[in-house]
């Protein structure tokens, strides 16, 4: 009677779980989903949901008896969360889990674009530097200035690696924070301005969209670097690409992109960028954690009990 | 009278320095420097050196009247200090200043490693991510155990980064050293064997020469990777690449070779490991440290001033 539905790609060793521990039917998508016929639709009250696809109001009445959308990942502006609300579905997500993942990337782009670390490599194994080719001196990087656009949790993980690296921290976020000295700045132009090296952890959605635009690139300036860990969405990749091919931006690390898998060729040709398949999470450690705490917000929406992380 | 003679492959800003401020005489290389004729030799008293072939007793016997030999680098095994020694010859390096930049580049290594970054840089690159191809999941860094090899200024630098990271801290060292926390193993295997990633900052030279052999790879076992920015003297590269090859050893990172920049074509092929083409040190700002470090201790020296970071 109360069935649950997942939907997305999962892992084997998730799939198994979602099928044995919640006796789950398996949809590869969304779309998929909806092609179910309507009685075993009606049947669904938990969804299991992986993936970028809109989940919206056309999408929830899919699902007459949908009471949890339980969605894999911290990031859950796939999901129309007002229209979840007004037809009384839960939604969660799966935060802190993997902070730490996504926090490490965040800082190995940084390292990695600045010491030119792909091209390092190439270096070694082409034969040039045995060949007597020296390469290039880079850019020092402990002690420069780091800002962090959007100190969530994810942004306070980056921010405690970069302090390590003995960079002054700098920060925009929707109200001032308790933070160990690091330094607010109410507009996050001025932010870009007084940085070296600005990490854009940002949550997703219609409010950050474009947030990262030519302003803030141009203040952030030639010898300014981009990293992005947080939503495609959140950057202007247009004026992005233009000021990294034009040199107005020294380089970028991006995790994310807009409409990603499918990056912008343009990207392809930069030498000065880090580019990276969406994987900030992506550890069979974190994967796991991540698989654990969806399934059990959908054990404690079946048995009745709180869930565990809440969104709506 | 009393000459410097500059020795190496100088940047353009240094060997302008070394010619204005010193009134040095500069040479490409060792054997170009000994090919000078005798008055020529007679007259230095100073030399700034920058390289790896090795200046021993008959190198410094064809400088009569040397006094000082002012290494570029904090590592100055080339030169043997004994028999500068015992011919008055005082022997000066470059600490410090680039302990900073060595310690970044052991953790970038480290992270690109274990979250296979130049594989996913190339994923994108190539279009693979774009036509559906997934990025297969990597390995958790954060929250693991790490080792260092040599507890000097340098690893003590390494260890506090990782610390951000939120890793365990084990170390060797001659001696235990009063540290925050760390775990001291009196026997480098014992330190293999406790933890996940071994990083090896001892310093070069005879005392550590294979220090890092095959039982100590066979130790640090099939999940751990080895991270080298000390010299490719410390460890033996024959053990290493058998043990990378075979899948007992999980990755390398390496800024260091046996014989560089003639790096063994066999690591070329290897996907398990980040190649650095000895750039630990290499940021403009710290080669300039570095240069001006060599200076003022070559200026002190003809001043008969102090030196500022004497070895012998």
């Amino acid at each position: 009677m109360t069935k649950t539905l997942a939907i997305g790609g999962y892992m084997k060793i998730d799939e198994q779980a979602l099928r044995t521990d919640l006796d789950a039917v398996m949809a590869s998508s969304l779309d998929s989903a909806l092609a179910l016929d309507d009685a075993e639709r009606d049947q669904i009250s938990a969804i299991a949901y992986m993936g970028h696809a809109a989940f919206g109001p056309e999408q929830m009445d899919a699902f007459p008896n949908l009471g949890l959308i339980a969605n894999f990942g911290v990031g859950y502006d796939a999901i129309d969360v007002a229209a979840a609300t007004a037809r009384d579905i839960a939604v969660t997500n799966t935060p802190d889990v993997l902070n730490d993942d996504v926090a490490d990337l965040a800082v190995a782009m940084l390292l990695m674009q600045g010491r030119r670390m792909r091209q390092g490599d190439a270096h070694v194994r082409s034969g040039a530097w045995a060949e007597g080719e020296s390469f290039p001196l880079n850019r020092k990087m402990s002690g420069g200035k780091a800002g962090i656009l959007g100190l969530g949790r994810i942004g306070h993980e980056i921010a405690e690696r970069l302090e390590a690296f003995k960079m002054d921290v700098h920060y925009w976020s929707r109200s001032e924070k308790d933070t160990p000295g690091w330094d607010y700045h109410a507009d996050p132009v001025d932010l870009a301005r007084a940085v070296d090296f600005l990490v854009v952890s940002l949550v997703g959605g219609p409010e950050t969209e474009n947030m990262v635009d030519a302003r803030i690139l141009e203040a952030l300036g030639e010898n300014g670097v981009l990293i992005n860990i947080s939503r495609g969405s959140t950057v202007d990749e247009g004026a992005l690409l233009d000021a990294l091919e034009a040199g107005k931006l020294a380089g970028a690390g991006l995790d994310v992109f807009e409409g990603e898998p499918k990056v912008n060729p343009r990207f392809h040709a930069l030498d000065n960028v880090v580019l990276q398949p969406h994987q900030g999470s992506g550890t069979v450690a974190t994967r796991a954690a991540m698989g654990q705490l969806q399934r059990d917000n959908i054990a404690a929406f079946l048995a009745g009990r709180d869930l565990l992380t809440r969104v709506n």
